[in-house]
């Protein structure tokens, strides 16, 4: 069971800039019960966003992903995903951390016949040519994720790859897609029913960043051999969990209200992510999309302007002692920092008796094993030092059981968070504003006028300054 | 050359939330003459920590880097650069600018037979087994830097690479050694000297943070075939510009100029770094290490103490516009952002003319590269809707000359900001503050005092809170 040691946020420890975490809970304790009652009540409901809390239990979803999974067995090299945002941060950070390292440079043997993976969340035309150079398309299989099949950058990529193969590969192109889009609309799901692609389905009232749970993450997980029953078995335990109403036994709702009361109360409008873990390292890219689109919002329940959304920030130890930390201990004490400590790593790697007569012998004889975790101590004992508050996540390793219990533990937490600020943690008004003048940009029919206003507006910009 | 373009942070575009451009300008004219004129007569004073303004001027670094590389060319399958922080980020950040996408994974061909090149920052025992295992070091040249040599992680990591070696190679292990270091002092140096490596100077008066363009980042660039006198023409060039004192004619002192006045003056504290490029995906690590460490300071150069620093955050266009921008534009207005666009990539990938009859038809026939930039103007100009103020630095194309006048604008541009918040810019007390408690935990020689009082405190607090 991974573990959350809030120590350090207490004004026992740092003072003034932490907090009477006995008082908080005990005031708290009636509005987190009624939350976690809510959310449970309203899961199955539509509108309410919450099917993702449903995820653990669709064995459905697992056995068509497994059965997939096991039918294309060994016909493919790579596996290639296209999406963006929500549908490939989660398949991301996941596989990172949970595949070996270094896992596409391997040997097809110590990758046990597994193919390698790439997820290409951007349209930079060089990184897609460069990577259309070193795929075989004959050998690989594309899994094109969006729900509604017309976002642009996804469907970009998607009709640059589709053209090649089908000119590659004739007819037979089809056994090399796999969709993932909405189970009856969009067109995506219109072209995989005229194409015949194989199809799986992102589910109802399931938003993309909490999709990871769902066939969007499962698929490009199993493809490559990641066990996805511990997965589940992960995400059922940590539901159970934090179905606890009572805070003293749920670490989400601890963690969203010391999240919730130091941004309000305390001024630290920044939330530092920082897992000890090189496999960790897109976790906080995978948070920082879960926080900062669900919480950042400019009106609340009610429609009140407020501006609302503590900044997530991505780190990496050890890495960043020698980057950020300086900033995080003598700068503007605005941050609450995560660590994410990993108990036991996969390997153990002991630094040799050599060089004794220098001043590095000290390290001799020892661990590195233990030279990570000495830094995070000595880390975390340097932000007290500085009265800045933080916390440590423990997970006892890093393999799906745990991962999937760190992901779904953020999710909740998120939820319980959204429900504090009184917003509405499930929308993204701002991400289809922007969307709109893409729209217009690429003479999309039906956006004439907003492209006249946009060009107009760009070029009385300049105008005004004198630029151009 | 590059480019800055302020239009939106104007208040005639983003209103009581943008500068008076021309007000600031010239009141801040005086001022500005005064630091640059400054920081030319100081660089080539002992203990400024400005010999990084000379790197442009170094030729023998260049040609001992160029000499080397041409002995060692052809010899190795692999390049393994061993340091953390200003001693990897710079040429981590360049060489994934600058080589081929995908470099690692291309053959031995595609690369021009140039090695693999693989940086090593973090002391992950699951990293660094997994490099072992991909790694034939018999054909790799490790490049190991640390200017004192007491940096734990480096030398940990080279302890134990450097004895493997050892074992496989026997005495020929020293020729796949090439050490950075100081001149003459310090562990590295020592073991060098006895053991007999190759060895390159991190110059005196040049902190980390500022080393790219010494041997530090010129030597790996050089070894995988970068043209490293290109990226001396285009500082050579830049360096040019930024002697001139008139902030109007200064790109580097109007950015620092209004990052300073939107953190003090607009609530700015945080600076979103937001290159639309693949290639420039590291970029940001490299820019909020500068910015974080060389800002973020507890006291002016006064000795008041003041918790200065604004905050670098790490974002990439347009993947986070389905990630991040939710929060930017909707969140708290405390957030300067940064687009860095590239005029002309070096593919221009057609989107073919496919799915006809669907609602993604306004695609085809389009160049992903108008859709590339047609997001930036969309988020631009949603920023500008939002009141967000916005700058865009644009980069003709990306290569060496181009880069090297974009990396030395922010080193200038950082210590220009840092005399605008009369702080010392080049130095990092709180990192060496978090080192000694590492070396009292790995129970180095003279740190046992510190050791006990540290595990008193963890254990005390741990107590204090009624946990383990």
């Amino acid at each position: 069971m991974i573990k959350l040691d809030y120590t350090n946020v207490s004004n026992n420890i740092i003072g003034d800039e932490g907090l009477d975490i006995e008082r908080i809970f005990n005031e708290y304790a009636p509005r987190i019960q009624e939350i976690i009652t809510n959310l449970n009540m309203n899961k199955d409901k539509p509108g309410y966003w919450l099917q993702w809390m449903n995820l653990g239990y669709r064995e459905e979803t697992v056995w068509y992903v497994k059965e997939f999974a096991a039918m294309v067995d060994g016909r493919f090299d790579n596996i290639l995903v296209l999406g963006i945002g929500g549908s490939s941060l989660g398949g991301l950070a996941l596989s990172e951390a949970l595949l070996k390292p270094y896992w596409n440079l391997l040997d097809k043997e110590q990758r046990d016949n597994f193919p390698r993976i790439f997820f290409l969340d951007n349209i930079d035309p060089d990184e897609i040519s460069g990577l259309l150079n070193i795929l075989d398309l004959k050998k690989t299989l594309v899994n094109v994720i969006t729900k509604s099949g017309s976002t642009a950058e996804t469907m970009a990529q998607f009709m640059i790859i589709k053209d090649r193969m089908h000119e590659l590969l004739g007819d037979d192109y089809r056994k090399n897609i796999v969709a993932t889009t909405d189970k009856q609309a969009g067109i995506l799901r219109q072209l995989a029913n005229e194409e015949g692609y194989k199809t799986f389905v992102v589910p109802d009232d399931v938003g993309g960043r909490f999709s990871v749970f769902s066939a969007v993450g499962l698929l490009p997980l199993a493809l490559v051999g990641i066990d996805i029953d511990e997965i589940i078995r992960g995400i059922k335990l940590m539901d159970l969990t934090l179905k606890n109403t009572d805070i003293r036994k749920n670490i989400a709702a601890q963690n969203a209200l010391i999240h919730f009361l130091m941004d309000k109360e305390k001024g630290k409008y920044i939330s530092v992510m920082m897992p000890y873990s090189s496999k960790l390292k897109y976790f906080p890219d995978w948070y920082a999309q879960l926080w900062a689109e669900s919480l950042g919002k400019a009106y609340n329940k009610e429609g009140i302007e407020i501006h609302n959304g503590p900044t997530p920030l991505k780190a990496r130890g050890v890495t960043d002692q020698y980057s950020q930390m300086q900033l995080f201990n003598e700068g503007k004490n605005d941050k609450v920092i995560t660590f994410i400590r990993v108990n036991e790593f996969d390997n153990e790697l002991m630094i040799p008796n050599i060089f004794e007569y220098t001043g590095v012998n000290y390290l001799g004889g020892k661990t590195i094993n233990r030279l990570m975790n000495a830094e995070i101590d000595a880390a975390s004992v340097t932000f007290c030092d500085y009265k800045r508050p933080n916390l440590t996540i423990s997970l006892p390793r890093i393999n799906e059981y745990y991962l999937a219990q760190l992901f779904y533990l953020y999710e909740i937490q998120t939820a319980i968070a959204g429900e504090l600020y009184n917003i509405d943690a499930f929308s993204q008004p701002s991400t289809e504003h922007s969307k709109d003048y893409t729209y217009a940009l690429m003479d999309r029919l039906g956006y004439e006028e907003s492209a006249n206003e946009l060009r107009e507006k760009i070029a009385k910009n300049k105008e005004i300054m004198g630029l151009n």
